[in-house]
């Protein structure tokens, strides 16, 4: 089985894009906030909008599964505030969860969060144990930034989010670590934002020692991790000169990264420099970059094609990739009707 | 001849921190400040701290010659004021340029800017202008961030850096993309800031086109690209997606990478996927990372060992890398009197 553990519901019908917009004009102006039930998106639009992408891709290119959750980008935790946060959040799962239900096959959830800035995490604990307890979700994206390219809360290892820690931690699943877009001129949201989010929360981890405190949390840095495996010279030696542990017992029973990297080169850096143990194929479909590579003939999305190329790594490897390594970071999966 | 086109200046006397610590403590109570010339370093002073370390490195690995800058992180355009920074610019400059009169068959000199936060950067123009005509630098460091991890200035396409990039045209100098400390506990300086300041860089040259309107400007990204090389199919799906020109065409003319990456498989991308005529040898010394890679034997930052065991790039490739860049990129070192 191949397993997709980074994909998002960036197809989803219009209503939904139509209602957010609402509920963005209802800040400025009460009135116009829509009632949650005021959006109603049918079992078939649904299948429709999936047949269509995210179940037509995982056919072409031969995947089984994916680990879906809401569109990043739209989760935009810097919009409004908490409550505005927690209505979005909630509906974004809700359809999530209706997905899953109608292609128990080939998609398993992930949900987003109600987070919002300056807002302790903790607000976070009731959507997650809904999602996980009553939707059967298997893990959760977290965002480090929720200011949405600020920067303006507290490092990932502050205790700030230890409340939420300890729920993951008690109902067994991970987070992964995902910014949504930014609000800032200075960063492109898929360009500069997510993988600036993916560098910055590994070094964040390096510098503390969260996993001392939580030996059983577990994150996925998606989008390669972002600039880390290009660096591995750098963190290594940066935790040496901060007297940490070597990076493989300080982080890597804890941290994995995915494959969302849209080219041959850096797939076989990743696999270089990254144990098979600590990586987690995805494709982030339908996603960051849509295009045909000129240079290839084939989407920049299609990562399988690119683990199947390496040449360096064994069978058993790709497999730990591909799906075992699955079974050990969500160990909900286990309980996944399919 | 092997040039390094990325040292700062990280051993200045202590009097230097301590003159930088009074000034701070004027910012508070102008009582304090100290007089300019209260700060008095003699040439054997300036001797012995690059004979014990830059000028020993050098010797060590085999390499000739260092382009040299103030402390990147030292730079710390968000303390204080304009007139905080032009002091304090000013000041280590004209260290840099002692240094390089002391020591002209090693060093040659690249200034530091006056930026501030929220200052146009039309105020850096005539330090740029006495750096180059009196001291005989060949660049400057310019920061892409000057609020020091907050990012609430315009990109670096926007014209509110036009005047500058329009002096440096007529000087014909390069910048270097340079974040300076981080001031945001989110950002680790070395670890996260730098790398995503340099994936920042790119991402904004490539949302806009700023090489249209000036085809001679150049850039180098330090810290081999940030994330830029291992996310090549990203960067290019997204210039695609955007409807941009190829990256080579769009980009290629004007930015260039260094090879501050500190491990073999990651100089080993490097090479491979970014043209060697876009590549130029640095090792950051005395930098990021001081110690020694249990896994070689040898320093992190010894990144010539690395470019030397690349063994897929011609020998005239390696001379690019290594020298013959050096000449395009700045075009005033084939003035430098050594």
């Amino acid at each position: 089985m191949i397993i997709d553990c980074h994909g998002h519901y960036t197809t989803a019908p219009k209503s939904l894009e139509t209602f957010r917009q609402k509920q963005i004009e209802g800040l400025k102006d009460p009135s116009l906030s829509p009632a949650k039930d005021s959006l109603r998106i049918s079992d078939d639009e649904l299948r429709e909008t999936i047949e269509k992408a995210q179940l037509r891709i995982q056919r072409e290119r031969g995947t089984d599964m994916t680990i879906f959750s809401p569109r990043a980008g739209g989760m935009a935790h810097h919009v409004g505030n908490a409550a505005t946060s927690a209505l979005w959040t909630g509906i974004c799962n809700e359809l999530i969860h209706r997905v899953c239900t109608l292609f128990p096959k080939n998609f398993t959830g992930v949900c987003q969060l109600p987070q919002s800035p300056g807002v302790r995490p903790d607000n976070c604990i009731a959507e997650l144990e809904r999602c996980v307890n009553e939707f059967g979700f298997i893990g959760c994206n977290l965002n480090p930034d929720p200011s949405g390219g600020y920067w303006t809360g507290p490092p990932l290892t502050d205790k700030w989010w230890y409340p939420l820690y300890e729920k993951m931690v008690e109902l067994d699943v991970p987070a992964m670590i995902h910014v949504s877009s930014s609000c800032n001129p200075a960063f492109h949201f898929t360009g500069a934002h997510y993988i600036n989010g993916d560098t910055t929360a590994f070094m964040q981890f390096i510098e503390a020692d969260l996993f001392r405190d939580f030996p059983t949390l577990k994150f996925i840095i998606p989008h390669g991790g972002g600039a880390v495996p290009y660096h591995r010279g750098r963190y290594r030696g940066l935790a040496q000169d901060m007297g940490k542990p070597p990076l493989q017992q300080h982080l890597m029973n804890n941290v994995f990264f995915d494959t969302c990297v849209y080219h041959q080169a850096g797939i076989d850096l990743l696999t270089r420099v990254i144990p098979a143990d600590n990586i987690l194929f995805a494709s982030e479909i339908v996603g960051a970059v849509k295009g045909i590579d000129p240079e290839t003939g084939h989407y920049y999305d299609d990562t399988r094609r690119y683990i199947d190329a390496v040449g360096t790594i064994s069978a058993a490897d790709k497999k730990k990739i591909f799906e075992d390594n699955v079974y050990k970071v969500y160990p909900r999966f286990r309980r996944h009707p399919a």
